[in-house]
């Protein structure tokens, strides 16, 4: 059977396949920074190297960014067809002080890689790599047509990606789209995540005083914006936690009975959410399980505010202006714009006088919600099992993956979100590292997919 | 006459008089950057020498911090005794780069002396020294006995002053203490001030998770630092700025008629208001006018307020921490420390769920009522009318001076506030200056003032 010669190949080259990882990893592929644009252009050749190598056809589609690198197998029609998403940018390594090791001097300890990009993505894409070569390498014939999609542009929000898609839809036409840049549910329970939380990211700005005033001479006399974006914010939501924005939850497609039960019994306790964020209690809108809420309830979060003096001690200020970025992460039915729009209405009338008032939509990203019966969920869910050795699970994100909104729009495909990190990879963060049985059961997963997908 | 021969020196002697302030300018005695310790010592060592050459007894003192210099003259039982008040140490000087000149090379130009310092406090103490010199340069007999302390930690906040005043009242015993440390009521109207308003300055420190995270994975399942502290800042003021803190306003004395009607008299007018803070409009508790408000009502202001991210675009975290300054201006008979304590209780009180909190008390600052009808008061409006040839007002100001609460408390004697500055004098801004005019007039005051407070 082909499937464990594939295996069987896997397995014996693991350690080839890790040592080239590690090649990679030490390529600093920043692409929010521009000091790195040799790096990251390194990062890509790396990549668009190892296709050609394998024997795709390859392009390298530079559209003024960070290039694309886009990769396919001999396209059969009588094959159904894969198209894999991930990237070769990772995220800035700053505080620096806080690693244990250099972020782009890969360390194995513990069974783990530690370094920049091992988890976030370039370990989780090395892994549809690797499997393609067990492939192609012994000779066996790919089951699937294979399309390879790779940006360089993930961590600084570039565009290459969005135009491309949308101006190519035929190119990157396909039964589903592969992704693993997010997580198991747990070290012991893979998962295939059906839900992505949408978001609409806006900044209230607020001016007062032409400078910052003495707040002896002048306290009291004009409107204070710390006071003033202090008083907006908390009218953004009840004591529950409730976003008061009016027409908010009008679009919220409600869970399903069956997600409820299937959530509850995950046992994902208080205890458990404290223990991964350090905080003190639980706390949220009446109603819903904390996963409930986490997976498939909008929020409206502060992500910063930043008003007068922050510094050590006392400086007696009535301050010029204030900002506050919020945030709202967005379920299947909600609308971004629609919600853009309603918070920046709802803002402008809670605004108190003697501020002007700026509401800005800094960017948005649409929900996501597959269908859970599709025949290629059915695939990806065996190929998890098969891959991991344990019975998968159903999850939602609380995150967003734009990418993911515009491949449903364009492509009309099923979106298989295949996560192959964890929670605690430390992802965006020092010491950021992907465990090593996560990245050979990970190549085994998509190994398995591959064969379960010419069925699904 | 007596008067006549020192105003006649101070006019003969002008200009050596400023090229000296000049020299004690180009000196960067900023208190609270250690890097200028050496030059704050020869700050004071300049006023301590000049004082001693014109024939006064001086000691510096060297508390642990920057030192004090007292002085004083021959001190005779059948004369008054004023005791004079000022600093040598300055505030720092960024943003440098706003400034026109450098700080610390003094710049005359359109009649006035740009220099950090030249009005904060320099320039005003100056004012005193040079017309103690017109008396005893020339011999003439000093209507009065004149006591002098000099500090060099008043923009630092440092100890020395109020340990050595609790420590020393006997030496220090005085018929008035005179401080020209604040301003004219505007250019043309000089002015005693007899209210400061106290001060209570907080703290809140909010901490919810252990750090920040992803908004998305948990925005919606744990409390918002952000928000949080939102929620407490809406809650300390009403929607026309009245204080919510119960018990705010129980021991606030309230405007006598009659200075109702003087304050009302000054024809303060919002568009005034509106040019001197560049805010859009007026604003806070209804039933009183502006200058009520700035003068006579205590206030509760945000000096600053920060949490999560502050900078460009968009970081799409739950904070894991939230801090906010918080100043209360006190109001005769407020009293600090009650007022702080009600405070930290309140704060407390509705502070949501799922975070910590902290409230500290961070400075306290006596408010100060002086009587408008005694003979020193008298005595310093009759020489303000001489000095700079205008009738002059009674005003109250909004900031605080704190020594000002530890002189009345520990000496039982009135303070004669005499500022020689103006509004627009740029003090703890870049272009700090102080008009030649107020120099040449604050200088006769002075020399007015000892001869005026023998009859006092």
């Amino acid at each position: 059977m082909r499937a464990d010669q594939v295996l069987a190949y896997l397995a014996e080259h693991q350690q080839r396949h890790l040592d080239q990882l590690c090649d990679w990893l030490r390529i600093p592929s920043i692409s929010s920074e521009s000091e790195y644009d040799e790096d990251t252009k390194r990062a890509c050749a790396f990549v668009a190297d190892e296709l050609r190598e394998l024997g795709l056809a390859v392009e390298v589609i530079d559209r003024g960014g960070h290039p694309l690198v886009y990769a396919e197998t001999e396209q059969r029609p009588d094959r159904k067809t894969l198209l894999f998403y991930g990237h070769y940018d990772v995220q800035p390594v700053d505080p620096l002080e806080l690693w244990d090791s250099p972020p782009f001097e890969p360390v194995i300890k513990d069974e783990r890689i530690y370094a920049r990009g091992s988890s976030d993505d370039k370990g989780q894409l090395y892994c549809h790599i690797k499997a393609l070569e067990a492939f192609m390498k012994q000779g066996i014939e790919l089951p699937v047509n294979v399309k390879m999609i790779i940006e360089g542009e993930e961590e600084c929000g570039g565009p290459s990606i969005y135009d491309y898609t949308e101006e190519n839809p035929e190119k990157l036409a396909c039964d589903a789209v592969v992704i693993s840049d997010t997580t198991l549910y747990n070290a012991e329970t893979p998962a295939v995540c059906y839900s992505l939380k949408g978001l609409c990211y806006m900044e209230i700005r607020l001016s007062g005083p032409g400078m910052d005033l003495h707040s002896g001479s002048f306290g009291g006399t004009v409107q204070n914006p710390g006071n003033a974006i202090a008083e907006i914010i908390a009218k953004l939501k009840d004591a529950d936690g409730r976003c008061l924005v009016p027409g908010f939850y009008d679009d919220v497609l409600d869970l399903e009975q069956d997600e409820r039960d299937a959530f509850a019994s995950l046992n994902y306790t208080d205890a458990v959410l404290k223990q991964e964020t350090g905080a003190p209690e639980a706390f949220g809108e009446d109603g819903y399980t904390t996963l409930e809420r986490m997976w498939a309830r909008p929020t409206c979060d502060v992500n910063g505010i930043a008003s007068g003096y922050g510094g050590d001690g006392a400086k007696t200020i009535v301050p010029a202006k204030a900002v506050a970025k919020v945030s709202m992460r967005l379920v299947p039915n909600q609308d971004p714009a629609k919600i853009a729009a309603a918070f920046q209405e709802f803002v402008q009338s809670v605004c108190p006088p003697g501020v002007a008032c700026e509401v800005e939509n800094l960017h948005n990203a649409e929900p996501v919600l597959v269908s859970r019966g599709s025949d290629m969920m059915k695939a990806g869910m065996r190929a998890l099992e098969q891959g991991f050795g344990a019975k998968p699970v159903f999850i939602r994100e609380g995150g967003s993956i734009p990418i993911v909104g515009t491949f449903q729009s364009c492509l009309k495909s099923p979106v298989l979100l295949l996560g192959y990190g964890l929670s605690t990879d430390n992802i965006h963060s020092p010491n950021e590292k992907f465990d090593i049985v996560n990245f050979v059961n990970g190549c085994r997963t998509t190994a398995v997919l591959l064969e379960e997908a010419a069925d699904g």
